[in-house]
Formats: structure tokens, sequence, C-alpha cells
């Protein structure tokens, strides 16, 4: 019975990891071969490729062919348990941890819990906004536009009908540039013969860059033809500026300048996702927790933090490594290794990141990309740097079956210039009212 | 402005089409070079193929390759006007239906919505039971079959854990023949992977159908090998036994048996689903709508109904025509050019229903097909039965890209055993309650 109904105390040490993001699925991977019982928890049953979402928002890849199911990711791999459940809260000095399912026991827990949208305190804009970190978020978005261009059809009042047609999507990273290149792309080339009744020389996509740079953190090549690339795309491009508030339809700015919107895409500011139990000295501002070199929170012997949420502050990042799948795999990956020296009571290896770079596109052949293999650097722009960012995301989706139906799609919409899944299916904005705009029921 | 954000009046006489089923699209269509305004109204934006529904609710295939946007059909259709909404109700007198987007005029307007389940007045079975009308039905059963299994690890007490794991589908047509045999698919190949810690030998799936035979209006032969190819499944087929009552625990069925489940599934009767405003007399027990010979519906000189929704009732049809997709296709055909014969004063051409035979498929290399060539009738079962039904849904299927990704699916499964699309995403069943069965949360 036991068997069947609880998680069995194999006797083994229990490794209970807590989110499957990229870390996460890392480290169950490592321990493979390691003689622990892996457990790992996570709110969903997939694993997520997050770098795709954008597409999925943009209607061109299926939601399907960017997630993976746990279960199925490690089929065949006898040490590995899976918990469908959220976490409540840490219990270090009982060693469990109280989740929607009940009391988890470990011997070492590892936090991956990754990021969230961080709206600094403002309710408000939190609730109006659509973030873009879940597949639950993306399908909202790619609903809401396509809700939102059907209704524009039912509005007389122009502003009301630029509210539902206009974009404003919030951070110049690598994900707002994404989804503002490929909003220019479905504007030019799908939405006018879906929507022969409207105009979309009246769909604007504005794109909130708080510094003087798009992508910050990548090289000044790859932010100017980044920047160049958008206004060849007719994306408008606001930096220096930051939102101050947005109700779901105005947003103003922090210059006095204000748009209007039923769309307000939030792809800036993240925070570590929340974790109640860890000591408060061990939070950071950002609630990033503070990890050694082996990943290990301040002042817990048993309790990690990997990826996201880890901010392992040395004198090379006093900021913690970026925000980037990479580092978390990276420090998956030892933290496997690390665990083993751990029960072999063999000394720990310290963590060192290998920046392999970073890259972002824009659209159709325009792509930027900083490479590093070791010392050397490679900065590209153009089809080049697209071809390789299409290459490095196609062997990172997990399952070849996802590849191939990804292969599938952008062949297809590279030369159909078509999208496919123009569906409102599942997920809704719930709280963006538009009924309120459309004009008082009309004969038609 | 007028024509950003209405449906402008084109001068040329309104064809409205309520429903975007297999009739309504191919009315749709063949009304495509007459000389009028076609207007489409749909509750989705998308048409669904439902006869893969069930591939869908069994993770067989994506729910983005069954389904196809309406406004990607009929893209460069010049005619062709398509509206977001539901149907309030019609007002024959003033050639007006009433929308939730406002009123909208019509000079010829077609019903076409199609039938819904019937559950003969019991609220609380519909409340409980999962239909196999809609995508969402589809993702709603997909959805609650992977969550009761995860939920199903947590529980102690057997009967909980059966009840979560166990399936009832009510009614022997394709739909529960074709669900039946692929539920006892995925326990045999791709479950016992998942979720190595339950014992699918405790997984029962049980099938009820009211009459003596599987397949009502097939052959013999026909039903007969259904019935043995789902037994050598293991699906435990029960004939000629109704359902009396289900509270989302226990079945009763007519004959005091009982059988508990949290997961019922409604496959058996349909009724026409109802319009408000068409006079009482034209209406017909099932909800069908009565009409003539050219789908006029009786009393109406301007107001037609096709498909599962009209019932032709004639001497060789004293029920109307069976509640298929062929009879739908050919009414709305037809439909399509006596709307020309109406604008041209020519006599209308009557229908005549081909009926092509029907098929369904149990498993792999397992299907039953009666076969109707012009006069020649072809009964064949198994694997030849199985080819025919994949190459005529394949063709079936609208859209070159979603006959790729099936395909695709379908060879992937073939050789691997496999399903890619174990995910719980979107729609839940809200009224199962499962989390009382949770045993209290226990130390795991």
């Amino acid at each position: 019975m036991t068997q069947e109904t609880r998680i069995a105390h194999t006797g083994k040490p229990r490794v209970l990891i807590i989110g499957g993001g990229f870390g996460g699925i890392e480290l169950a991977k490592a321990l493979r071969h390691t003689e622990v019982q892996v457990v790992l928890v996570d709110r969903e049953n997939y694993h997520t490729f997050q770098p795709l979402l954008y597409q999925v928002a943009t209607a061109g890849v299926e939601a399907d062919s960017i997630i993976h199911p746990f279960r199925k990711i490690y089929k065949g791999q006898e040490n590995f348990y899976f918990r469908l459940a959220e976490v409540e809260s840490i219990d270090t000095g009982n060693r469990m941890v109280e989740t929607t399912i009940g009391l988890i026991e470990y011997d070492y827990l590892v936090l991956a819990t990754g990021a969230t949208s961080n709206f600094f305190g403002d309710k408000v804009m939190e609730e109006k906004a659509i973030s873009m970190k879940s597949l639950d978020d993306a399908l909202i978005l790619r609903n809401t536009m396509l809700q939102n261009f059907e209704k524009a059809l039912q509005v007389a009042d122009e502003e009301q009908k630029n509210s539902l047609m206009d974009y404003v999507i919030v951070g110049g990273g690598p994900t707002g540039v994404e989804l503002a290149g490929a909003l220019s792309e479905l504007r030019k080339h799908v939405f006018p013969n879906d929507y022969k009744e409207l105009n979309f020389r009246d769909m604007d996509i504005h794109l909130i860059q708080s510094g003087p740079h798009l992508l910050k953190g990548m090289s000044g090549e790859a932010s100017r033809e980044a920047l160049r690339f958008l206004e060849d795309f007719g994306v408008k491009v606001w930096l220096n500026r930051r939102v101050k508030s947005y109700d779901g339809y105005t947003v103003s700015l922090d210059t006095g300048e204000t748009l209007v919107t039923r769309t307000l895409i939030w792809a800036a500011g993240v925070a570590g996702a929340p974790v109640r139990g860890i000591r408060p000295e061990s939070i950071l501002p950002g609630s990033r927790l503070l990890v050694d070199r082996y990943n290990r929170v301040s002042g817990y012997e048993n309790v990690f933090a990997i990826g996201d949420l880890a901010a392992m502050v040395t004198e090379e990042n006093p900021q913690g490594h970026p925000m980037l799948a990479q580092a978390a795999i990276q420090q998956g990956r030892l933290l496997g290794r690390n665990i083993g020296h751990l029960l072999a009571g063999t000394p720990l290896e310290p963590f060192t990141y290998n920046d392999k770079g970073s890259m972002a596109t824009v659209g159709r052949n325009r792509a930027v990309a900083d490479l590093k293999l070791g010392k050397k650097e490679i900065k590209t722009q153009g089809f080049m740097a697209w071809l390789i960012w299409m290459f490095i995301h196609l062997v990172s989706v997990i399952g070849f079956r996802n590849k191939l139906v990804v292969t599938m799609n952008w062949l297809w919409s590279y030369f159909t210039y078509d999208t496919g899944n123009r569906f409102i299916v599942g997920q809704k904005q719930e709280n963006t009212p538009v009924e309120d705009t459309i004009s008082e029921k009309a004969v038609v």
C-alpha cells in the first residue's frame, strides 16, 4: 500500500528538488547514478522551455511543442520520483517541506523555483499586465491578442479601437525584443489577411526600455543592431523611460508621456520566487537567496539553491550570476556531482560560470549574438546570428518529437509567411475589461 | 469607419450562417462564387474536427492539429465575413439574430449549430459527467485523467484510489468505442511507465451500451468484431444497460449494478442544440428542427437548418438522416447551390443522402468499416479497416499543416508505443471533487 500511495522511503538519502526549470531538471538527471532518492516537486507536470514562450504567445509554435512531461523526461530513471504540488513553506529544523499534498521529508533540499515578474509592489499593474514566465502567460497573451482584434471589429471609437490593437511591451531584454519583433511580423504578414476589415496601419507596437540601450549586458554592436532591426520593422522603441503606472488602459511613463493599450506585456524586472521558511539573513534584495560557491544557502548545511533564485555573490559577480538558463544548467550539473561528493565524503568542487554568451532574435533573418568560445569572442548580427539562434534553440528543446514539431513550424512559417496556431483556446485574460469598450449593441 | 467597425452591408443579399461545424463551413465554401455576403457566426474562432476529439482527450494528437481558424479557411474568399459571438435568439419577423455582439440582420438564415449531449434533464449527471463534443471537453478529460493519476498516488484507501483510476464510458457508438480502445492502449503502453508507483491492473475501463449491440446502425459483423477487439484489450463492456444516475462518484445502472469512478464520459444521447425564436411547431422531440427536402425549416421561407440540427423526415428516413459529418457536408454543399437557385429564380434541387457508410477504430491495427461505394457494400474489420479509417480521417482534417502534424503523431506513436502530449494544460474539470478523497496530509 504505502509503496503505492506515498513516496516510499527507499532507504537512500532523499534529495528533494523544488522546481523543474532548467536547473532542477539538470540536477535530477545528474543524480541518475547516485545512491539517492530524487524527488522532484513542481506545480506543473511538465518542464517549460521558457526561451520559446514568446513564440507560443505569437502563434508561432504549438504550446505542446515547448513543454515536456517530467515523467517522460525521467522514464527509466529508477531513483526518480515526481509529485505535482505547490510548496507552502519549509521547515529546515525538521527537514520537511509543507506542500499542497502534505509534508515531504528530505535529507538534502534544493530550491530551484526560479524567478517571477517583479512589479515592485504595484498591485494594479501586476493584475492588469501580462507576464511572460509561464505557458499560461503565453496562452493568455495569444488569446487576448486574437480576442481583442475580434472585438476591435465591433468598436466605433478610434481611441477605443487603437487600445485594442496597440501593444506596449515593457523591458528591452531578449524577451521584450523577441516579442516586439514577432508581433511586427504578424502585423505585416498574417493579421491583414485574417482581419481584412481592420486597418493595420492603426496597430502600434511600443517597446519601453528603462536604460539607454536594448539588450543590457550584450555588446554595443548587438544592442545597436537590435534597435535598427526593430525600427526597420516599425516598432516604436522608447529608451530611457520607465512605466510609472498602468490601469488596464492608460500607460503612464516617468517622462509624463502616456500611451493607450489593452495589452501591456511585462518583460522587465524579475525577482527570485520567494520561499517561506528561509531565514531572512539569507534573502537578498530581489528575493534571491545568498549561496556559497557550492550553491549552499548561507546558514544551512543541507539546503541549496540553484538558477535564477540563487545569488552566488563573489568579487567577479557582486550581483550573482545572470539569470540565464546556462547558469542554472551548469549549477544543476555541478550540484549533482557535489551531492555525490557529500555522500562520499570527498571534497566539493566550487562553481565557476562558463559564460557561453547570449543572443536574441528580432525576426526572420535578423538576430544578434555575442558568443564566447573559451577565450574567443564572436559578435555577429543578422542572418548568421539568426541561423545560430535557431540551431541553439532547436537542440535545446527537450524531446526529439518537440524538435521535429518546432522545426516543422519554423520551416512552414519561413516559407509561407504564415503561422498556424491562431486559436483562442484555454487560458483567457480575465482582468482586461474590454466589454465596456464595445459600443452599445448595434444593428449590423 | 462603418466599414471597419461593423459588418458592412455589401449591397448583396446576406446569408447568415450560425455555426462553423462540418455543414456550416461547407456551405460558406459553396457560396464562394455566389453573389451574396456570407456571414459566419461561431462561439469559437476555429473549426473543430470532432471525429478526432477523442485522440486529443487521450493525448494522441495535439489540440492545435485538429482545429483550424475560420479566418484562415476562408483567406481570400472576398464575400466571407466572420464574427466571434454566441447567438441569443432569433427574430424571424424582423429577419434579425440577437447575438452577444449585437443584432445581425439577414436575408437568408442558416442554422448549423449541431448537436449537444443529451442528459435527458438529469442536471446532476450533466454537471458531473464529461462530454466529448468540444475541444474544451477533450482537454478537460485529458487534464482530469492525468490529475487523477497524480492524486491516486496520495490516496491510501483502495476504493478511493480505484475511483480515481477507473473510467466509465456511457454510449457504445463510435466515440465511446474509440475512447475505450484508446484508454486501454494508454493503460497498456503508456501509463505504467509514467506512474511506476501505481498498479495499472487496478485501472478498469467500463463501456456501457443501452442496446444489445455496439455501434448501432453498423453491420452485425462490425459490432461483433468491435466487441471482440475491446474485450481483447481488456475493456469491460456492459450491454443492455442504462445509467440511471451519477453523482460524481457512484454510477447506478438500471439493472441495480453500481460502479465507482471519478470520471464518467458521456458519449451517449445527443440532441439538437436548441435555438430560441423558432416556432415550436417546427421543433421535433430531441430538439431537431423539421426541414423539407431543401433544408428549409418548416413554416419559414428564408430560414434553413443543416447537419445534426436538421431532421429531414421522409418515408425512407422517418427519423431524419443520421447525425454524421457526411450528411451535414452534403446538405451544406447542396444548400449552397440552392441559394444560388433562389437568387436566380431557378428550381431548387431536393436533397438525397449519399450514404458512404461508417467506421470506427478500436486501436492499433483494429478497426471496423462498413463502406458503401454506390450500390456496392464492403464490410471489413481489422488491419485493412484501420488503414482505411486513418486514410479517410487524414484527408478530412482541414489544412495541409494539420495533416502533417497528425500523420507525424500517428507514425510516432505507432512505432514508439508512446504518445506525446501528456500535459495538464488549460481547461480543468472543476466539478469532480477529488481533494476530499485525499487522505489527511501525511508525512511522506
